[in-house]
C-alpha cells in the first residue's frame, strides 16, 4: 500500500494541495474522524490503543477526502458520504497493517510501526477488526452498488499484495507485472474512493467512471512518485524510509528502467541484488546506476502522464470548488518526487 | 476459531450427524463447493493453491450447512442461501488462516498448516483475500440484511481473536472472561451462519432469533468440548492436536475449573505453567490435575448444558427433515468429547 502523503515541495506559506482540500471539507472531515474514533472503539483496549496509534499519527486522510469530494461535487449530502469515506480509511489502516507485518516494518509514519509495539499476532487480528468495521459502516449507508464497489477493491487488493510478494526478490519482474502489481495494490482503492462518493450521490452512470478514472490514474502516480522517493527522489535526499522497498526486494519501476537500460555487468548485480542479499553498498550503487540511467526522472515522467490522465477524467464533471481541489492533487502528488 | 469437527464416537455403520446433514443437502452442498472454488480462483497462483491446502483438506462445512439447513427448513429456496453458505464457510477459513498464524500452529487438519509451506505472509494476504471475497459473495445476494449480520459476526470475532490474544498466559483468567472469549470467537459465528440462513429465506423475526440462539448455544457446545479434547477428552487418549492450548497459554474451562478446585500448590503450578514456560512435563501434570477435579467432565456437563440449550430452541421452528437433521448435531458435538 502506499504510505501516507509525504511534505510536498512547496512555495512558502502557500498551502499544498492536501491541505487545501482538508479545509475546503472540514466540516465533513471532522465528522468523519468522529466516525472512525466511533468505531474503532472496543471494549478490547488493544484494538483502539493499536488503531490510534496508526490512525492519530498524522495520516492525511487523502483517500476519504477523495470520498467525500467525489461526493460533494456531485451534489451528494448527508451521512453517506462521511461514513463511506471512514470506511474507505479503515480498508486503507487495515491494509497498513497488514502490509507492516509481511513486510516487518519497523517504522511507519514517523513512529515504531504497531507490529513492532504490540507484536504480529495483534497487528493481524486489529486489522482484521478495522476491516471488518469498515463493512459495519457501508452496511448502514444501505447501498449494496457501494459495497460493491468497496468490496471489490478489497479482493483486488489483497490479490495485488499477493501479486507482489510473489514478485519479490524476482529481478526479472517486468514493467507490465509492476504495474499490474500497482494498480491492484494501490490505485484500485482511490479509483474505489472516488467512484463510490459519485455513486453516493446518486450518479453512478459517466460521473462515476470518470471519477473512477481520475482516481485510478492518481493513484498509480502516487504509488510511482512513492517508488522513486524511495530511492531519495530527484535530489537524493533521503526520507525517513528511503531504501525500504530495496531492502525487501521490491523490483519497483526506478530498478526496471535502470535494469533494462543497464549492460551486462549491471544486469548481473541488478540480479545478485534484488534476487539474493543486499547490504547498504549494494543500495549506493543501486542508486549510483538509477542517476546514470535517469531512471529516478523516467519514473517521475511516467507519474506525471497518470497525473495528467487523471485531470483529463476530471474534466468531464461539473465545475466547481470540489472538482477545482481535486484538480490540484495530481500535481501535488508528483511535486513530492522532486 | 474453533478447529473442524472431529470424529464422533458412534454405533458402527450409523452415519453421524453432519454427514446426515451433508446428505440431506447434498444438491446444495456441491453447489456451495462450486462457488467456494469459483470464487478462491485468481491468476495470483498463490491463493487458489493456498486457498485449496485449507479449504480441501476436508473440513466437514459445518457453519455453511448450518446455513443451507436454516433456510431450508423455513423453505429458503435459490441460490441466495448458496451464495451466503460459501460466504461463511470464506470468513471461517480466513480466520483459520490467521489464527494459525498468530498460534504459530504447525499442523492444521491432519496436514501442514498454510503458514508452514506458503509462510505466514502469505497466509496473512491470503486470508484478507477470502475475507474479502466473502463480502463480494454476500453482496451478490442483493440483501442487506444478511450483510449486516454477517459483517458484526465479523468483527466480534476479531474481538474475540484480540481479547484471547490479550489473555494468553494471564493464569487468573476468570470463567466469565473465558465465556466471554468463546462467545466472539467461535459462538458469533455459529449464531450468524444459522440466522443469515433464516434471513436470506426472508424469515427475519422470531425464526431468525430461533434458529441464532441455536447457533450460539451449538457453537459453546461445540468450542467447549474442543477444549476439552484439547486434554485429550474423557478417554485421555491424544487427538492429533492435544496440547495445544497448554503449550499456548490459553487458559480453557477446564484449566479454569482444575485451578478453582485446587489447592494453595496446584495453584501455584497453574500460575507458573499458564503464566510462563511450560514443559511436556508440565502437560502430563496438568492432565493428572483435570483428573483429580474432574475437571473435563464438569467442562462437558457445561457443553452438554449448551446442547441442550441448542434443541430447546429449535422447538420453535416447523418440524421437517430439516429440523431434524439439525436437532441431531449438538448431541453429536458433545459426544465427541467422550
Amino acid at each position: 500500500m502506499g504510505p501516507a502523503v509525504g511534505p510536498a515541495k512547496q512555495v512558502a506559506g502557500e498551502p499544498h494541495a492536501v491541505d487545501r482540500l482538508a479545509t475546503l471539507l472540514a466540516e465533513d472531515l471532522t465528522a468523519v474522524d468522529a466516525i472512525i474514533h466511533d468505531y474503532m472503539t472496543s471494549p478490547v483496549g488493544v484494538i483502539p490503543n493499536l488503531a490510534a496509534h496508526l490512525i492519530d499519527a498524522g495520516g492525511k486522510r487523502i483517500r476519504p477526502l477523495i470520498t467525500l469530494a467525489s461526493a460533494r461535487l456531485l451534489g451528494g449530502g448527508g451521512d453517506g458520504p462521511r461514513k463511506l469515506a471512514a470506511a474507505v480509511e479503515f480498508i486503507h489502516s487495515a491494509t497498513l497493517l497488514h502490509d507492516d507485518v509481511v513486510d516487518l516494518s519497523s517504522m511507519r509514519r514517523g513512529k515504531k510501526a504497531a507490529n513492532v509495539v504490540w507484536g504480529n499476532s495483534a497487528s493481524v487480528l486489529v486489522g482484521d477488526f478495522l476491516f471488518a468495521r469498515s463493512f459495519n459502516l457501508m452496511v448502514e449507508t444501505g447501498d449494496i452498488q457501494v459495497l460493491d464497489i468497496l468490496a471489490r477493491a478489497a479482493s483486488v487488493i489483497a490479490e495485488g499484495e499477493v501479486m507482489q510478494l510473489a514478485a519479490a526478490n524476482d529481478a526479472d519482474t517486468t514493467r507490465e507485472r509492476y504495474m499490474e502489481i500497482v494498480v491492484a495494490k494501490t490505485a484500485a482503492l482511490f479509483a474505489a474512493a472516488a467512484k463510490a462518493g459519485a455513486v453516493a450521490a446518486g450518479r453512478a452512470g459517466p460521473e462515476a467512471s470518470a471519477l473512477e478514472t481520475y482516481g485510478r490514474e492518481l493513484g498509480l502516480a502516487f504509488q510511482l512518485v512513492d517508488d522513486a522517493l524511495d530511492y531519495g527522489g530527484l535530489s537524493a535526499t533521503m526520507g525517513k524510509n528511503a531504501g525500504d522497498d530495496f531492502r525487501e526486494g521490491k523490483v519497483t519501476l526506478p530498478v526496471i528502467f535502470a535494469r533494462d537500460a543497464g549492460d551486462e555487468s549491471e544486469r548481473g548485480f541488478w540480479r545478485r541484488a534484488m534476487g539474493g542479499e543486499r547490504t547498504d553498498d549494494d543500495f549506493y550503487r543501486a542508486q549510483a546506476l538509477l542517476k546514470r540511467h535517469n531512471a529516478i526522472s523516467r519514473t517521475l515522467d511516467a507519474a506525471r502522464t497518470h497525473a495528467t490522465a487523471a485531470n483529463e477524467a476530471l474534466k468531464l464533471l461539473p465545475a466547481n470548488a470540489y472538482r477545482d481541489a481535486l484538480a490540484d492533487l495530481p500535481t501535488f502528488v508528483v511535486e513530492r518526487g522532486f
